[in-house]
């Protein structure tokens, strides 16, 4: 018998790779933080023995989830403007409110709570891209959450930095002071084509590929965007990046909402990711990102939820139902999208969008354990005829009871391990009063 | 001192009537099952004293919801044909599985797992449409949860009825039986234009006339629909609803997903209602109804789920953000279909569909005390800087933690106080059971 940290024994398994398998009645095998084996439980039992052994009889298990887009620490400013034009939505309420707040401190806490919003819904990983990222990156390692954390590059100050050259080289001391860091890593992040210039999209490049780096970048998300960049640079925005240069397996596009065929066959011949993030494209009236074209020519597709000021919520499973439906709605064709492919954008497709599919994303031996359970014992998820469907179609955020990072078990039945929930409800009631009596009432 | 059943203290109170209020630090006053008073409750103390006092102090209290289309025991069915084409679904799976296994004993317990979800999910009224009309009222009735039960109508054979004729007398039956039921009103419902003729369709209007009965219709649904009936009328269905005398503030058009000007027109112009189910609608590959422009033309819109094999939830606050979502994603107009509206429609719109808006559907002294208590103190919910943003675009159904209807608490901190879940569980499992062996898996 060979000894282990940990095993979970679990009614169903959904382990992503190989595509559409469920296995029933199987059992994860846990070491040093990986994925040993899986296997049938009535065969662990003869050839495992461990002291940690997690029985989870009415539950699915999936690679934890991906959150391949947000600002976290914008569940500060969660509701402070919603059913508003874009322009009054961002100019006179989100940039105004940032101005006036947004700190170290403020990061920190507003990242605290997104991450524990994610943590409680099954999200083991995001990408997380917002000013201060150092803050971020600390607060993610500090509750042993795996996170890809952008820093943010525009040509124009904000609260954290005075320029281009002050982001880039903010950027860069991120990416060294994390760079052996084993659930950190970082990216470069120029926000958008707008606010960026050529200039600094070519010391970017320079740096991206110095170092390797993941650049992650807004693209394409409003038909003002294409506009502009057409009045202004005689260019699609894609097609001026594929110019400067930029577009790489390394680079992620995220909403990608004004993509046409030309846009998409950009984008699948220099192999770049694409973060689909459905909620925040229809809440903000951009329209929906054509996700099963970009899936047929055969673009790696991620979900995100984007920050809470334009969604309002974090929770990848109904991301993972949205796009799905969305799908099938804007196609007119039910078949497109299926529940399956829909698990694997959340999981694996998020994991490659990040460069990390050879440690997360699907449930392989070897790779880190990321993993989530979802109990299916409710009367909304009774009877069970297929695991995959009913966790795309029919499962929500509250169902999911355990959540382990590197094999740290983070969420047990539903209750954080590591994080003081008190300690959080009282940080965030503080910015609430604080934030709250500038926060316009609607009519 | 005025003595009372129950009094409520909320956090904050959304009473729906009227339009927009927000009430903070209120109480509701109840007594003999109605709604006495809403008042500040400083004042309340002064005023009124009880037996059974709930305190919710992060709680948002709202009408109860109204799901104004589903069909409940379709719920033993949830996740058993999905992302298939339409056609595959209906014919090839659903009719099959439904004519195999659809008995009293099927709607019954399919019923009580239905209502059950929807009861736990903020749901305190329902329009539910099946064969065996009579079983779901006695569940409904049993769990003192309101519902309109409608009698299916068609012009050919089923589980339940041997044809138009046997139809007909069963839903008059069926009016007979619950017409003094103080929480059961029933309805004739006739499935579709293209299942029932014009004969049949005359005398329902003949029916209707007399007992002044509302009806209940999918309407527009699909584009075959269209299609098919231009080919065999020449008109459109809704115009051929029309001509025959259908359309009136009774009859209500569930889905109206192919929706032109000329239809809205022709529906506002009689005073209809219409259910948008998005969810459903989605997911069938239908697309969306155009609900900004209904409401625009004056229309009553409410909200369903659709039947659980094709949503596959019953969950209306899940309809709520999504109706809002789709109607700015589709007009590319985030201001459209805000979060009072959207509330709007999820309670007293429904209430108006169902001909009972003088007795449930916001909370005004003299109404029944329908309602439920959203705890918005949890992560995903957290600051609040408004209610209403909160419940539709942050919120969902696990943050419901109590329910009553006509006074009577269903629902206490998430735990049933008439129903048995282990049961239930029980019951269902069987279904799974039974059911699962015929039921095909995907590829």
């Amino acid at each position: 018998m060979e000894s282990v940290d940990l095993i979970i024994d679990a009614r169903w398994i959904i382990p992503v790779e190989p595509d559409r398998q469920v296995l029933e009645h199987h059992s994860i095998v846990i070491h040093g933080g990986r994925i040993l084996a899986l296997l049938p439980t009535a065969e662990m039992q003869s050839r495992f023995s461990t002291h940690e052994h997690v029985r989870r009889s009415t539950h699915l298990v999936i690679p934890g989830l991906i959150n391949a887009h947000t600002h976290g620490a914008m569940s500060l400013l969660r509701g402070v403007a919603d059913d508003l034009p874009f322009d009054t939505w961002l100019h006179k309420r989100i940039f105004p409110l940032e101005q006036r707040f947004v700190s170290a401190e403020f990061v920190r806490e507003g990242s605290e709570l997104a991450f524990a919003e994610m943590l409680l819904a099954g999200t083991t990983c995001v990408a997380d891209w917002y000013f201060y990222p150092d803050e971020s990156a600390r607060v993610a390692a500090e509750l042993h959450m795996r996170a890809c954390i952008g820093a943010p590059i525009a040509d124009f100050p904000a609260p954290w930095s005075r320029g281009a050259g002050d982001y880039l080289s903010q950027g860069l001391a991120l990416h060294d002071a994390w760079r052996d860091h084993p659930l950190i890593t970082t990216a470069l992040g120029p926000h958008s084509p707008y606010l960026v210039g050529d200039a600094t999209f070519e010391r970017i490049r320079t740096y991206a590929d110095q170092l390797d780096a993941t650049v992650m970048i807004h693209l394409h998300e409003s038909a003002a965007e294409i506009e502009q960049s057409l009045a202004v640079h005689g260019l699609r925005p894609i097609e001026r990046l594929r110019r400067l240069g930029l577009l790489s397996p390394r680079m992620i596009a995220v909403h990608f909402t004004q993509a046409e065929p030309v846009d998409i066959a950009t984008a699948a011949q220099a192999g770049i990711s694409v973060v689909h993030c459905p909620a925040s494209n229809l809440k903000l009236g951009n329209g929906v990102a054509p996700a099963q074209a970009m899936l047929e020519a055969g673009l790696n597709v991620a979900l995100g939820t984007d920050g809470a000021a334009s969604n309002n919520t974090l929770d990848l499973l109904g991301e993972m139902r949205l796009a799905a439906l969305l799908a099938k709605g804007s196609s007119r064709d039910p078949t497109v999208l299926d529940a399956a492919t829909a698990v694997r954008m959340a999981t694996l497709n998020g994991a490659r969008a990040l460069g990390l599919d050879s440690e997360t994303g699907s449930l392989v031996p070897g790779k880190w354990a990321d993993l989530c359970c979802v109990n299916l014992d409710a009367p909304a998820t009774l009877p069970v005829y297929s695991p995959l469907s009913q966790v795309v179609y029919a499962a929500a955020r509250e169902q999911v009871s355990d959540v382990w990072v590197a094999g740290k078990h983070l969420v047990r039945d539903r209750e954080f391990t590591l994080l003081d929930p008190d300690r959080l409800r009282h940080q965030t009631t503080r910015w609430n009063e604080r934030i709250g009596s500038h926060v316009e009432r609607p009519a």
